[in-house]
């Protein structure tokens, strides 16, 4: 209750500090009999990790994951999975300035404001470090989705700083390290950070994530909508400071006649709504964005106060991401993949199995995403 | 469990249709001690009315809420506060057609397919009517934050179509029926609205709703924190597609040193972070914007289909708001109220009471929103 | 959170006191498409009615529920039910005495501690009228286990003070007013209760519930075991001292090979368990017993103090029943109704569908219950 | 949601399987500034510990907790607590019978039918070793509830089999093996164990579990009251099937004026309650007695099938303990420490902090527990 488990039905909770002695968590609600090992999980973990490109964090975590309860003979059997990543590469002499004084823009504040005490060794619990967990669990979520109900879940960098994607193609965005889904981006986006680490600085992204083969019929009216709990799960991953549905923040100028995704026998005409209405999936293509703000931790200095109130300059050394957006595409995916898959298991709770369903209509009609 | 309770140590259960019998709710965890009587929520409930205006719906509600339990003496006991209000004027005739058939963006389709069958009349569970409720509970939990803490919340009209405000006077907001706080935007607005309305549209909206005189140390890392339970509660307002903390989507294109918020003794430099760090509150003021939709109930025909999935055409008669994005202002200030609410009793379960911690800098530096 | 919601996944939240303006719920999770009205409720309403007989209280409750959304043309819509029972009949007068003083045995001491403020009419929240709507609540329960699984619930008075029954026929139960299954012990229970009003004092009983036609494989290892969960709800029930499943406290004296129930092809030898291994029901007989402590609501003066510590003596007027496990009867009918629900709606969210289990051997053999 | 979770503010999720790779846990919610190491954990893992007896099964199981997360420089940060102990000494040669037949009386049978599959090593998840990470997470809880509480919670052994424990002395029970407080029972139990062993047979018992300078206000009506949450946590322990407070089922035959614990200004003159009215703690001692059944595991044949329903016998060899009883005495102790701890965050939630209430009374009189 203190925040560290995800979801109702289909639940994570993790634990674990940047520099403490592992990383780990409890899936819980996993249905008996899906095929799972510890390489289903090692592919995004492997996407998300640090250190694999120049323009991450240079820092080298393994990131390997064990699976240490909750499948038997390749199987899940229906208890909970236990997860575990030990920490390996911690180098705590880079923190310790850190200790006494504030980063403007980062969680040390209001940390030790609200417990009164805090790990300042790497960010301790406010770390990125904590979210290997989330897509390690996202991993298993992500494959019974896939398996059961066919759904697919993508993400994918929009926008990086000054430069947006014209054109999304899901079959390029795994083969550059920046997420990137528009080929033709590429090499700006490599002059881009190029220059921005001579700076020293950090730059603000926006990043998407879809899941196609979408069932109709997820969420919970009223509360716990789909697309509310998509909400609380994007917004919940570290430097998220937005987050759309379909045509977001654009529906501001929009008129009714225009917003409104008319329907035929055959589909629906358009996907404005991003594939939700009422808080429900409609079966479309889910489609959701969000804005990842610049790391506060860059090496230009910057003003602030230690512990004591009094002033003081900080510059960040360590190793950090100078966008912290690109790293977040398997983060998101992860976060989907959970949120889906709570909501499956709360459709069939209560009602007939989601794949019981039939559709009235088509979920989409060629050429509409 | 199945979507229709908010909140998790003040938690708000809802229930009713928009042509049921009555609207109600429960409300769970609120302190004893209260002074509280029907007036306090009453306000709220009368700014969120339709029919108050000529902008909003004409259907006239007389949203007169009661409070069957939990207060004795004048003073809640810190037992569960039962809400009812009656459902008065209902003209279930207007509705025949909607029956057989589904609105372009609205949630009859979506209803229809999770539920196998569903209340037609108003919408149903789906109409925006429930939201009474959440303002009534909002009451509550808005008068303990600003008696107890001094919280106070004011959401206000941030922009309707083209019309965006430039200025945002407090005082204002609540002297005219756009919630506007910009008086020289009003005229345009007027105008706007009855063209819209002679052209039988609607248009969407962004809205705004900030706390100043918050506490720091509000938020529960990793998942619940601050913004990702505003951006829940945010999201889970019919219409909304989108929400922001602070500088929201701009901050894609900022670099770290434009976005941190440099930190002096008497306080932060600036706001860009919408008064939340790592998840949790830094006592500056919270600001979040969302945008909502335009409504897809509205006089210009539409192409849909059937529950049997033919072809048909929908014009929505009835009674419906050009603009649900204004009459959402209360409703956005009940939700942020309910998760101050929620995170003030959250903190204060886990740690000493969140009025004894001592702010090391200043909330805010004068001029610094 | 604060304890007015019962069940994860069917929940009923209530609210109200003995003497305030209505106690009500709301029943959330109830799946789509089941036949209700009020009729179904009003049933055991009735059975838990106060007045009905001379051997519990005289208070004249008219205890009608009125249904107030979730069902839509006779058939729940899979959103919240609302249930509201207004207070009709109360005597504040009774109760001056109460208002600064404990009375000895009852929750009047712990509730002013908690709260440092109570509503003393009638007990406030403390008083077993809360229950009524426990009793609503489970009648759709009840209503859904029988019509989709076929699961039947049967109370029952075990012991009453020295006189314990000695045979459990299930036509006897509902034929008298203390839910006696052994017809050969009414006149001595019939003596005993006039007895003991003459005396003005009260008496302990002991009563039980039992499940027929149990699926197999209700249950959440391991801390939300069935059985565990059934003893939260039976505990929770005012009054109840004491839970047992299956032989109880009987095992403390068996042996393994006693207490074991053997298995053959054509079911269960035996059922020491009650229904339960593991934590997970084995589709035999659900069988549960609890302790109710007699009422300390009696007209013999006791010492005690009052709010300020001050020596007393009180003598409770007002109407009370001599024997309160009577009317529990009906109320621990309901709360295994609830269990059940919820556990059949956990069970399928993870699993197939309870039904879709087909039972390695028949769930009894004859005359083994 | 599906069970391994325990808790609402103060919560423990475990994970693992009795012959799997490691089991472990996460607590979230514990308030930051408590001092604590592995050294709190292991004294009464150390208790629990089979193999420490020639009573207990002879397994050696190491046990050695680890604290993976959530303490930093010696004292808890807020944030969660990862524990972690590591399986080593496992014969999974022992258990190739289980795999294809049902021990009578064991879980094998539900596991199989819920999940349609299981780990049958050493009974999986459903095997005692799962309790190991209850115990140290309550020893967590047990730390604070005395630093900061003054909380002291001592479980013992009531009765085993036919032999009841006459007189309760606390500095007697960690002496003797059996965690029996009265030191004239020590050598019939031991002749009665050794009896029992060579006869292959197992034997239930009756243990107990007391916390003492309880506070006034613990407990959350209606559902969740503390008796009933006590009821839920000691139900869910391995073999429980029954659980009093207070007096329990000896309520039955108690009249009012026997029963209510009548107050004077220096206290409660009795304890017929066990420390609860109207589910909310008095402040004197809390009393909880369970019953454990025998051990379905010995070396007894008994009847029972297979997987696919035929007839069989089995033999139980393994290595388990003849009276399960015994060692769940530290289990309970965790189990009670957890609820407590639970029940004052969410006093203090809503409330003041339970230590700023002033009993009226004092707890208790002399020579009254």
């Amino acid at each position: 209750m203190s925040g560290n488990t995800f979801g109702k039905l289909f639940t994570v909770t993790t634990f674990g500090e940047s520099h403490g002695k592992a990383i780990g968590g409890v899936v819980d609600g996993c249905p008996p009999g899906l095929v799972l090992d510890e390489n289903d999980l090692q592919h995004d973990l492997d996407r998300r990790k640090p250190g694999t490109s120049r323009y991450t964090t240079a820092r080298r975590e393994e990131d390997e994951v064990k699976i240490l309860s909750g499948v038997f003979e390749g199987k899940t059997t229906g208890t909970s999975i236990g997860l575990l990543i030990n920490n390996t590469d911690q180098r705590s002499q880079d923190y310790s300035k850190i200790k006494e004084s504030f980063r403007p823009g980062h969680a040390d504040y209001t940390y030790q404001q609200k417990y009164g005490f805090r790990d300042y060794r790497g960010g301790g619990r406010s770390s990125a470090r904590e979210t290997a967990i989330r897509v390690a669990a996202g991993g298993i979520a992500k494959k019974y989705l896939k398996q059961v109900y066919g759904i697919e879940i993508r993400g994918y960098l929009s926008q990086l700083g000054p430069i947006a994607v014209e054109k999304v193609d899901h079959a390029v965005t795994n083969t550059n390290p920046f997420f990137c889904p528009d080929e033709s981006k590429l090499d700006a986006l490599d002059a881009y950070m190029r220059d921005l680490k001579k700076e020293g600085n950090s730059i603000g992204a926006k990043i998407s994530v879809s899941a196609i083969n979408m069932p109709v019929g997820l969420g919970e009216p009223v509360f716990d909508r789909l697309d509310a709990d998509i909400a609380h799960a994007m917004m919940g991953i570290n430097a998220v400071k937005g987050v759309e549905l379909g045509d977001g923040f654009d529906v501001v100028t929009q008129k009714g006649t225009e917003h409104r995704d008319e329907i035929s026998p055959d589909g629906f005409h358009s996907n404005h709504a991003g594939g939700v209405l009422g808080g429900i999936s409609t079966g479309q293509e889910l489609l959701v964005h969000m804005a990842l703000k610049p790391t506060s931790s860059i090496s230009i200095s910057g003003e602030s106060v230690d512990i004591h109130g009094k002033s003081t300059d900080i510059i960040t050394k360590g190793r950090h991401d100078p966008c912290v957006g690109i790293r977040a595409v398997p983060i998101a995916e992860a976060m989907l993949a959970l949120v889906l898959m709570d909501h499956v298991l709360r459709h069939n709770a209560q009602n007939k199995d989601v794949q019981s369903v039939t559709p009235i209509i088509p979920a989409s009609k060629p050429n509409v995403s």
